[in-house]
């Protein structure tokens, strides 16, 4: 693997392409191409051939890339050939929601501590975890190895959430509430918003 | 507005600087130029104008974009200077949030109908709406406007309702099942995943 500095876009490919290539290991591929991944993934397959030989030699040509031995570069590359705990911040649908989401663990993730202000929460457990008073949560997380946190609180909590997150370790949010949040230099924020994603399929109706 | 085919990735930025704009316009600002605008979206200016001028000629070189006409016309653009009705298929913990998600309506959509197959959940309300029964979803949407609709359901049912959808107009699925779904012709989807957006950040952990 090379250290050179690589383009953040083709690092945002390279979860799609895992999954990709997870869900043809579930159908039991043993070898893919370029073509049928980008078919996939709707991404050209010079796009892909392009973007994976950033990272090394991961294919033949001729032969294509074998699944197994692909994904788990592609898993040792972003890091999750490990599990990462994370922290859930908000406990109502979504945060409900994200703690029992079965496709965290399988794909590097383990919702360890979740948090919330309402004293009818607080106690309560969603999943396998009790909901921790939000005025706890920068000693908790801090005692933890959490440095990945979802935030699902309303939209006028979140850069108060953000802020507490940045006394922590944390340096990987994503963002569900609806609003954009400010944080420190070397923390990072991805943000789910289903607008986004709706007004994307508007423009072809 | 020209009618020559646009590429699709361009399509997809276009509600980020949709989205930026709006929050600039919520702080008060009337004007704002491409680099500003790629400082909030993460993209450089030379893309944003040149995405923009895919459309027309929306900004000023020297004055830069007024944010009120050029947020105007993204809407005109994607087709949601109107407001589209939504159906919600699983209402459990992603159903509900969705249901009560505050940053819709004034995005474009507004959910009108809610399914669920479980007896337990068919006749309460998520939101103002009451929850149907999923086997009467077809003709319920068939006597709708409803043309988009978001699957919330547990990914092992994602296919079959993927299937039922074919059979109304829907031609917009934002797919929130952890699993690839396979649409007709003319019909698109997109994905809310979490664990992507999460291993798209843990490449820099």
């Amino acid at each position: 693997m090379t250290t050179k500095k690589i383009p953040d876009i083709i690092i945002g490919r390279l979860p799609l392409y895992l999954r990709a290539l997870e869900r043809m290991a579930n159908s039991g591929e043993i070898v893919t191409s370029s073509k049928e991944l980008g078919e996939w993934v709707g991404i050209s397959a010079a796009q892909i051939r392009k973007d994976i030989s950033q990272f090394g030699e991961f294919g033949k040509q001729g032969t294509g890339y074998n699944i197994k031995f692909l994904s788990e570069k592609l898993r040792e590359i972003l890091n999750i050939d490990r599990v990462w705990d994370v922290a859930i911040i908000g406990a109502g649908d979504i945060g409900h929601g994200l703690a029992r989401y079965q496709g965290f663990l399988e794909r590097g993730f383990r919702v360890t501590l979740a948090f919330d202000n309402d004293p009818a929460k607080i106690g309560s457990k969603i999943g396998d975890i009790q909901v921790q008073d939000i005025d706890k949560m920068v000693d908790a997380i801090n005692k933890s190895d959490v440095k990945v946190a979802m935030i699902a609180v309303p939209a006028e909590y979140a850069q108060d959430v953000a802020d507490e997150l940045a006394k922590t370790q944390v340096k990987a949010i994503l963002n569900y509430a609806p609003i954009c949040i400010t944080v420190p230099e070397g923390v990072r924020v991805q943000y789910i918003d289903p607008a986004t994603h709706l007004q994307w399929m508007t423009y072809y109706l």
